[in-house]
């Protein structure tokens, strides 16, 4: 597989998950930046590639366009399996899922900048009130995370044993977001020690926001 | 697999995606009844099961929890592959979940009760605005969702080719959940006849809101 064109954009935390996975998995791409703040994504030529006008979106050499940050994760990992981002047992397949599903159905959607965008333009919400929804919405679901991830000796390095996997990529990109809403992360030691394990791992350094070509 | 226990709730979209996998896999389960409305998956009782406190969550008869709809369709997918959820190749697996997480992430997170509540308890959202802001986040997403199915020849009877999968029970949810905004479907004839398509099979029917015993 060669020629893939990652459409994303730095901030974008289910841009940075794709960037965290192509790395891991040894693939080179090519970086089209979309500036979602100025609207970029929703130009006429962008739409006649992902109609739904998100990113990240990846384009395989055939044409294909693959969109939604987490089937694109389940496609990687299906056509490239080492290394692997989920275990072998179908059990411990479902809980790096569930892990990994807590952060990108319940926290991050909701959170959304398209999202916090319509809380300003319908409600007048002012950058505090915005950053109390943001913060509101991650301790919502760390505070149950950091239980289930501290309680179960499935745990270790990293989410689910001792390499990293899919639900430490949803981990590190939520974090990443979470330190411009300054969320205090004293509550969550355990997501804390894992999110540090992955920055010491050349796969999430580079692909990191600040690391990108479009980084402000 | 016997003794599976499935806490849910008859109107949860999320909950119905896991009953109708469950029907097409011809698995039994036990039914607990949680009343979201009325707070009661935030018991200690339920918190015990489920950390996040929130429907649905599959316990398996080793005691295993799995909570996440998505993670718990793939659970099943995994574990009892027939009838399938999701095709062989990888591209048309991407495509299905791409279409199912849409619905899973860009649609239901930012529609769910807790949110809603949030938007009456921070903004004193009313009915209308709730209505209105629901609607928002259906028709931004079913709209390329129409399109992609519309022009694409993958699209069959059901949203990949003749078998009703992944795709399908999470297009049937959301528009069962529709239902109680009055979202017009009128823009989405194709979103509209493959929900009638589902809604001709056992499964999709027997999964039903009104069919389950907490059914108001």
């Amino acid at each position: 597989m060669s020629g893939l064109v990652l459409h994303n954009y730095f901030r974008s935390s289910t841009s940075y998950r794709v960037r965290i996975a192509l790395a891991m998995k040894g693939l080179p791409y090519e970086y089209v930046a979309h500036h979602l703040r100025h609207g970029g994504h929703r130009k006429a030529s962008y739409l006649s590639i992902n109609p739904q006008g998100l990113v990240p979106a990846l384009v395989l050499e055939d044409g294909t366009m693959l969109a939604q940050s987490m089937a694109i994760l389940e496609y990687l990992e299906e056509t490239h399996p080492k290394p692997p981002l989920l275990p072998t047992d179908p059990k411990g397949r479902a809980r790096v899922r569930m892990l990994s599903d807590m952060i990108a159905c319940d926290i991050h959607p909701v959170n959304n900048l398209r999202v916090l965008n319509a809380l300003r333009s319908r409600y007048g919400a002012d950058d505090t009130e915005i950053a109390n929804w943001f913060r509101h919405w991650v301790n919502e679901t760390f505070a149950p995370l950091e239980q289930m991830l501290a309680h179960d000796r499935q745990t270790g390095t990293f989410c689910h044993g001792h390499t990293p996997g899919m639900a430490d990529i949803c981990l590190v990109a939520q974090v990443a977001n979470n330190a411009r809403f300054n969320v205090d992360m004293t509550p969550y030691p355990t997501i804390g020690r894992i999110r540090d394990a992955c920055m010491e791992l050349p796969a999430f350094i580079d692909a990191a926001p600040q690391k990108q070509p479009d980084a402000e």
